[in-house]
C-alpha cells in the first residue's frame, strides 16, 4: 500500500504504480494486491484525472478524510494479514493511520523492493529520461551565451530553467545550482546574488522533469582563460568522469566504481578534495535509490540511469563537477547526456 | 527532534529552526532540547553551509551514515525518556531508525504543536512571504502581454517562471497552473500542449519562493470578450473571495469561513460548483497546516497568512478560481497579493 501526505511528501513510487501524469493526488492511497489487481483511493479533487488514466485501476473517492478507514477497508478486505509500505517515502503520519485502521495487520517495510524494482528502468522509461536528458544537455550551448560580465547567477539559472520549460519540460527537476567563483567549490550551493567576473569558475548543474521523470547534468566552464590550476582541476575531473564512465558496467559493483573514482583523484594533488558520492540512481526522483556509492554493494544492472559526478572542491578557490547521466546495459553503458565535455573557456 | 529523509522528503521544520537559508540537507537532523539549545547533526557536504549560519547553534558532522546512531547519542543524551517528533513530515524510514537508537525513549508525536507554532507568523516571516506575494503579483501584468493566439499553455508557465525568479525568487513554489478553456475546470491541471484561442478563460494559478517562503496566487481572464456566462461566473467568484476575505478575521474559526463562502456559492446557479476547501495556511510549504477547510475548528489568530480561494468548476465549459493570501491581524486582515481583481478581456 502507497500513501500521500501533503505536497511535497507524495511517494513518487504512487505515479510509479498508477502513471498519473499530472496531479498531485494528496492524502491519496494505491492499493496494489498479489492478484496483480490495483486500486486508488483519492479525493474528488482529482477523481477525474484518475479515470481518465485508470488504464484497468479501480478508482474510488472519499467525500471527508473521516471516510478514509472505511473506503481503505473495502479495497484491502478487513481480514488482511500483512501490509507492505514504502518506508522511505511514506509519512509517520500516515503510516500512523495505516496501523490505526488495519490493528491486526503486520505493517511489512518493503522500500528496500520497491527501490529495487524503481532502480531498473523500462524502455518507456528510458525514453523519457532521455527525453529529459536531451532538453537538459540541448540548453547548455544557450547557458554559455547567457554568460556576461556582471550577469548574476539567479539571472541565469531563470533563463536556465524558462529555456528547458519551452523545449518541453515541465519544471525543473531541483532548483538549478549556478556558482560563479569559490562558490563552485560548495557542492550544494544554489543560485545566489553574486555577479559574473573575468576568470572566474562558472559551474551548473541542473536538469529538467519530463512526465515526471528527471534529467540531472553538470558542466563547469571558465569565464575567461583558464590559470594553470583551473586547467589541472578540469583534467583531473574530466578524466574522473570518464573513468568513472567506463567501469559502469554489470562486472561492477556501485561501491567498487565510487571507491575507484575516489582512489583516482585522491592519487593527484587533489587528495581529500573530492568530498561526496560518484553518482546516484535517477529517475521518477533526482535521488532515485542507492548507486555509486560506499553503500551500494550489489553489481550494477541492465536498465540502471545512474549519474556520473566526480568533482574537485577547493574552499575560497572555487570547484569544478562534470556529471553525465547513463544507462546501464549488458554492454558499455550508453550515456545519456551529451552536452560538451572538453574545457570551454569564454 | 526533526529528520530528514532525501529530497523531496525534507522537513520544512527543519529550515524553520535552523534558518539555512539553502542546502538539501538530507539525512540530517536537529536536536531543540527543552533548555532552548539547538544542535544540527548533517553530512560533510553541507556542514559549511550550517556552520557559517550557525548562530548559536552546535553543529556537528557524520563521516559515514553508521556514525548517526553515535553522534545522535551524544547531542541526545542516551537517557533522554521522551522524544517529540513531527510526523506529517518525518518518513516512517527516519522514524523507525531513531526509535531503534532511543531504544528506551517514548516517541511523541508533536506535529500538531509544530503545525500551530509554523501558522504563527513572526515579522521577518511577514516580510519574506510578503516579498514573494509582490513578485506574484508583479508579474500578472506580465502574463497579459504573453497571452496571443495560439501560444502554448507551457509556454506561458515558462515565461511566468522566469518572470518571477529574475525579479528574485528562488523558483515556484509549485508546477505553475496555465489552464485555457475547459481545462480551467480541473482545479489541479498543470500546463499542458493546449493552445489559447479566443473566447477562453485563461486561469493562472502560480507563486514563487523567496528565502524558502512561498506565495501563491490565481487569476482567471478571458482570451477576448466575456459571454453572458464567463461574467456571471467571473462575478460570483469574486463576490465569494471578498467575502472570504472580509471573514478572515480573529472572531471566526476556518471552518466558518469555508462554509459561509461555500454557502454563498451554493446560494447561486452555480450550487455544488465549488468542489475544493477555501484556503490554506501559507510559510515554508505552499500548504503550511490547516486553513479555511471544515477541517479547522479554531479561531484565526493574528500571524496567520492564508489563501483565500474560491472556485467554480464546470466540465466541458471551464472554471474561474481568484486567489488572494491574506494576514490575519487584530484588526481587519491585511491582503497581501495586489494584482487586479476586476474582470479582465483581453
Amino acid at each position: 500500500m502507497l500513501a500521500n501526505g501533503t505536497e511535497p511528501h507524495l511517494d513518487a513510487s504512487f505515479f510509479y504504480v498508477t502513471g498519473f501524469p499530472y496531479g498531485l493526488f494528496e492524502e491519496s492511497y494505491v492499493v496494489a494486491k498479489s492478484d496483480g489487481s490495483v486500486s486508488v483511493l483519492t479525493s474528488p479533487l482529482e477523481e477525474g484525472i484518475a479515470r481518465s488514466h485508470a488504464d484497468g485501476m479501480e478508482v474510488q473517492s472519499f467525500s471527508d478524510l473521516s471516510e478514509t478507514a472505511k473506503k481503505l477497508k473495502g479495497l484491502v478486505g478487513a481480514g488482511v494479514k500483512s501490509i507492505g509500505v514504502n518506508s522511505s517515502e511514506l509519512t509517520f503520519r500516515s503510516y500512523s493511520t495505516i496501523k490505526s485502521i488495519f490493528k491486526s495487520a503486520k505493517i511489512i517495510d518493503v522500500s528496500d523492493a520497491i527501490a529495487a524494482a524503481r532502480m531498473i528502468k523500462d524502455e518507456t522509461e528510458v525514453r523519457l529520461i532521455q527525453k529529459a536528458c536531451d532538453i537538459a544537455s540541448g540548453v547548455y550551448p544557450k547557458i554559455q551565451t547567457m554568460l556576461k560580465d556582471g550577469v548574476s547567477e539567479s539571472e541565469v539559472a531563470a533563463k536556465m530553467a524558462f529555456e528547458m520549460q519551452r523545449a518541453g519540460g515541465s519544471g525543473v527537476s531541483f532548483d538549478s545550482i549556478v556558482a560563479f567563483g569559490k562558490n563552485s567549490a560548495e557542492p550544494h550551493y544554489i543560485a545566489g546574488q553574486s555577479r559574473l567576473r573575468r576568470g572566474q569558475f562558472v559551474l551548473t548543474d541542473y536538469g529538467t522533469k519530463y512526465m515526471r521523470y528527471c534529467s540531472d547534468i553538470t558542466r563547469t566552464l571558465v569565464f575567461g582563460r583558464a590559470t594553470k590550476q583551473q586547467r589541472r582541476m578540469y583534467e583531473v575531473v574530466h578524466e574522473a568522469l570518464e573513468l568513472g564512465k567506463r567501469l559502469c558496467t554489470t562486472e561492477n559493483t556501485g561501491e567498487y566504481v565510487n571507491s575507484q573514482v575516489t582512489k583516482f583523484i585522491d592519487s593527484t594533488e587533489f587528495r581529500g578534495r573530492f568530498i561526496h558520492s560518484t553518482g546516484h540512481s535517477l529517475g521518477l526522483s533526482v535521488h532515485d535509490g542507492a548507486g555509486l556509492s560506499r553503500y551500494y554493494k550489489k553489481k550494477l544492472e541492465p536498465g540502471m540511469v545512474l549519474t556520473v559526478e566526480p568533482g574537485i572542491y577547493i574552499e575560497g578557490v572555487g570547484g569544478v563537477r562534470i556529471e553525465d547521466d547513463v544507462l546501464i546495459t549488458k554492454a558499455r553503458p550508453r550515456v545519456l547526456t551529451t552536452a560538451k565535455r572538453e574545457l570551454i573557456e569564454i
